[in-house]
């Protein structure tokens, strides 16, 4: 692991998430920049305290070279540096786990592609939302036909936690990096958890966004990044949409939700209620789907630990990312053929897409909401 | 009243809303343009017979002459007859109470504006959402600064009724006229239903739309108009926001919904459950009030019939715009003088924003979602 | 109309519920014990000034003996008064629908039943929760075998509006006649609510309850009837059961739910959020019914006034009891033959067997929760 | 690790529960009665295949006698063996975690408990379910008065997962284990699920069951043992209760459900939509209580991993257990004293507790209902 020290709040998540199935384990890390914290947080981990580096480079140079070297990284660092940890680790022919978003901007994102595609080395995004099993079962639902032919999609991502100093009498709540340029990148709120609405929007659909129109804004005064979006979208198939983030929804928590509806039947998802999806039909009563139970499809089942109404949450959808690309990674180290199925991971395609999304919107809100095609 | 023979639904709600307190009795009717069916539907409501007219001219004629003659006339015809219906009625001296939306297009809308300002009539226009108690509760709310400055507004109203024909192999579910830009005007799903989620986003929030972008979408194939449409919204006081509306949102049936976000608070409302509204708080539990309790405030109360947990619904809401209107006509009528607060109803300027809010919508969609101001 | 002047509550719902449809004209009451305020009751609604009248004796002969006079009367008097105002009114040829519960105690409700069966006039009983459309279609349901056999029945009504003074100060919020033996007989929580409960679960599943076990409390110092009763319920076919209610439950409004058990599904609604229905099967999704759509039964929809998801609440499912006690009337009055369907309303056999079950909780509550049989 | 080898549920749930926080290591285990089998699992498992035991005994002893025991041993086989695996590990001088319930009955049960008490071991039973933040805020609540003087306790536990074969043609779908007697012990529902209810009544109010009246049935043909009971209950203090508890209510899944209703305000919580807690006052907003805020209590932030809206479920809230046990046996190993505040799991005293309303219910029910006492 690199990042995720003392108190990092991703790094935790990373961490329990790969406990969770006890087929994981953590035998090194370069968990700050500061040497020092490094080796306290190894003390933490019950690392050994060889395996404690005080540098990402030092790291991936001596993970390389030994016989019980790891397996693969999990990068938590902040956004600036996923593209030179995530390259530095690839360059060393290790797999990575990397956390979301991929890159700052396209060049970094589509070198890394190349990497990646080139080494053939995996490469797994924590878009962990798409880890729920009934988000699953959404995707499955499209991809069978069940809502016929797609026609609108509406997601929607509002927080309240950055409201911060709303009246500008000094700094606010994500007085952090997120707000910073040169760390988080071109956008926040956007780039932190609107392409996590993009990117499931992308999941269970399937479908590229074209162009969008996207009107970002900075409520508290002195950001210079947005803290809320709001996106008309044209999907391809001439599918219309709504994508929207906020993290100035004052009281709203983690409510990322999405409708999707076809000329059959439409669906509806909410993360803070993930282990039912919601089907609604033209003139047949509504159907709750559960998680845990033997009608829903094989993919649905398979990212499912507990019986129904055992809920399941949000470390199991992130255990169930990190699951996929073991299973990928496990299966390159065995010289095991891919199954015919993809793994069923976020990928550094996706990760692209994403950074095309951002762009997007970064651009066509500068110029008062044009609609701007996706560089893909 | 004008229109609403036997068959017709919005002409029924407007009677049960009006029987509903016991206060209000009809009297006449032209019930239908064809004279035998409003004779027929004259006696299904008990109509003396003299006053089942053959035609509204001869009925605003005749009752403006009786000395018992009728109060208002409720005018619940399709929507290109609204304009001239009022019209003959308030030229004749009588109080009108009038479906939404007011009129074809801003002149027609304007001339009423300018009759009603002119002959000192009441004039109301059911937009019957904005009589729920708890939306009453949530204007409060904001006035009295609860949730305090607004920063943002969303407001969806999808249904899935008009799904129809999607594959265009013959006509849609909504081959009626409202499909028909000769009955309708210009705009179906905006007109129709996109304008009672602008009004209730208005009468909250007590703020203005100053331009908008919108994409208005026929999605079943030989429309010529809209069945959802898409908006991203300025409006003043640097508060942004969304209205969307959608009449092929499969399975959806009523679902109009409101957030506003505001520095201190945020509120929430579901029609389809309309006797709570959620309050939302960045570091405080969530409230819920509910409908019929005391600690409500004024007006919420003096809009409600049942005690709490009796659940009220659109029809009392509807019968709530009908109260405030007929408060007003009594008042005109007994010469009292207006009460210093507001009377309660949607009135004709309410009517004339709803027209330039259609007229944006639609002409911001004719330029590629372009900004558009609203003529006001 | 016996009862229901100036300032009553449940007086006003019949009041607005007879309105509601403009089938029903109140013409004639004794609105009070005392004739003056009977009278002024009278000009509120519209009344002849000679038929306000100033006892409920005076008015059953005028009335029986004007050629105009009343198709029907409404009781809503105190409980202690049901069984003398119905004698008289029956006993004149006219008509009732009486308020719940029939009588204060079984030798009164059997006399009325028996003048009831012996005049052939119709008596309805106002368990007005049995008139929601979703109610109808639970029994629809059950009747049509979609639950399978029933196992189990859970009918539960918690209120805390009565919660008063809990320490024993002084009186409480209930100090009303509700809490005097004298008026509302020798039960107040079963008595009040618990039977509503009671005729819930006999309506829609057709079971007779064959004994049951009762605990009743009266948590509040002071006072001589129960404010909150648990009891086992033991149904005929080897059903088993629980029916509580509480009116000290604190902040529970209107709670009353009920879950049917069967063999192949099970069904639960909640009169709070009433238009819906909930079916569960134990191997596929779950469905949620909604009112107002056609895939609903007969019955369900004729009980129903606005399209889905334009919320029906309390006053449309009083008024259907309404509706369906008038049908009877009005055929009675017509001279038609009963239809082969039976009327859809509560009668004087459904308030008989209310009586028995409170009968039967009081005694076996005494009885430290014996078994105790209904005396059917 | 003792039982819980491959296939089976409740071990897996046990591992996960550990495994989260990566504090604790399975590093022994005798996990099946097939020697074989019970090696095999440990591959799985990644344990030294020296130290997969063919038999719970051998493991004691081995495990005992190495310097590098194991701390403590999770006992997860079938109930009739809790109590001699667990007195085999006590005696060894070895902490346990161990399934519920206890023993099979009050004998083994208060045997287990005077070898805890004598031996100063930890003890844990896994009655996980109070192990939920929300229901850790619940108990604050009550223990500061914030509900007042408690009046009355409702809960319920309704399953569907056993209807099985209900006309009798064959066997159940719980032809298993825990419908034999000599296996589960003396009740099935209420050993299994009731006890749950019961332990979640009495962690979060402190209230001891005084006497119950309880009715257990065995719907399904040919079963020996219960797989539904309803109980009325007296706590002390005059608290009122009812606990039901059921395997046959089709449809529901694990719909284990708690209302507490106190003079001042009442609070509910369900265990499928875990992360809230629903507050209700007589005259006020309703509040919800949400995971991961910083307005709740002490013991709610201590047992929560994500922040709020990330939602949580049912392996968190099992591996508090396990951490609350793990920080007493951390403890107790490291010669540390307990701190003030009792650690937080349910001990062995819990599980007499346990056992003592499984007893009492069933005699109660072959006593047509009488009220039992509890034998404590």
């Amino acid at each position: 692991m690199v990042g995720g020290g003392r108190g990092a709040f991703i790094g935790q998540v990373h961490r329990m998430a790969a406990n969770l199935d006890g087929k994981i384990e953590l035998v090194a890390g370069a968990f700050s920049s500061c040497p020092e914290k490094s080796k306290l947080s190894g003390e933490d981990f019950f690392i050994d305290s060889e395996r404690a580096y005080p540098s990402y480079e030092e790291m991936a140079k001596a993970e390389a070279a030994r016989e019980d070297g790891i397996d693969f990284v999990s990068i938590v660092v902040q956004n600036h540096l996923h593209f030179r940890v995530a390259k530095c680790f690839l360059e060393a022919g290790i797999h990575v786990i990397c956390d979301k978003p991929l890159a700052l901007d396209m060049n970094e994102a589509k070198e890394l592609q190349k990497l990646v595609h080139e080494s053939g080395l995996v490469f797994a995004l924590t878009h962990n939302y798409t880890g729920y099993p009934m988000v699953k079962e959404a995707k499955r639902m499209v991809a069978e036909g069940e809502l016929g032919r797609l026609l609108k999609v509406v997601a929607e991502y509002p927080q309240g936690y950055a409201i911060g100093d709303v009246e500008g009498n000094g700094d606010g709540a994500i007085s952090n990096w997120r707000a910073d340029p040169k760390i988080a990148g071109m956008s926040n709120c956007i780039g932190d958890i609107g392409t996590h609405a993009h990117h499931l929007a992308h999941y269970i659909t399937g479908l590229e966004v074209e162009e969008l129109a996207a009107e970002l804004t900075a409520f508290i005064p002195g950001r210079e990044l947005d803290d809320d979006g709001n996106c008309l979208i044209r999907f391809e198939n001439g599918v219309k949409g709504i994508i929207y983030a906020s993290q100035i929804s004052n009281g709203d928590e983690n409510n990322l939700n999405i409708r999707i509806y076809g000329t059959k039947a439409s669906i509806e998802w909410h993360q803070e209620d993930p282990n039912e999806l919601l089907v609604k039909f033209p003139s047949a009563p509504r159907q709750i789907y559960r998680r845990g139970n033997d009608y829903l499809g094989k993919l649905a089942q398979a990212n499912t630990r507990t019986p129904f109404a055992h809920p399941e949450g949000f470390i199991e959808a992130f255990a169930n990312v990190y699951l996929a690309a073991a299973a990928a990674i496990s299966d390159k180290i065995d010289g095991k053929p891919a199954p015919e199925e993809a793994y069923d991971y976020p990928t550094v395609d996706d990760g692209v897409k994403g950074m095309a999304f951002i762009k997007a919107c970064v651009e066509s809100s500068k110029n008062n909401a044009a609609w701007t095609q996706l560089d893909l």
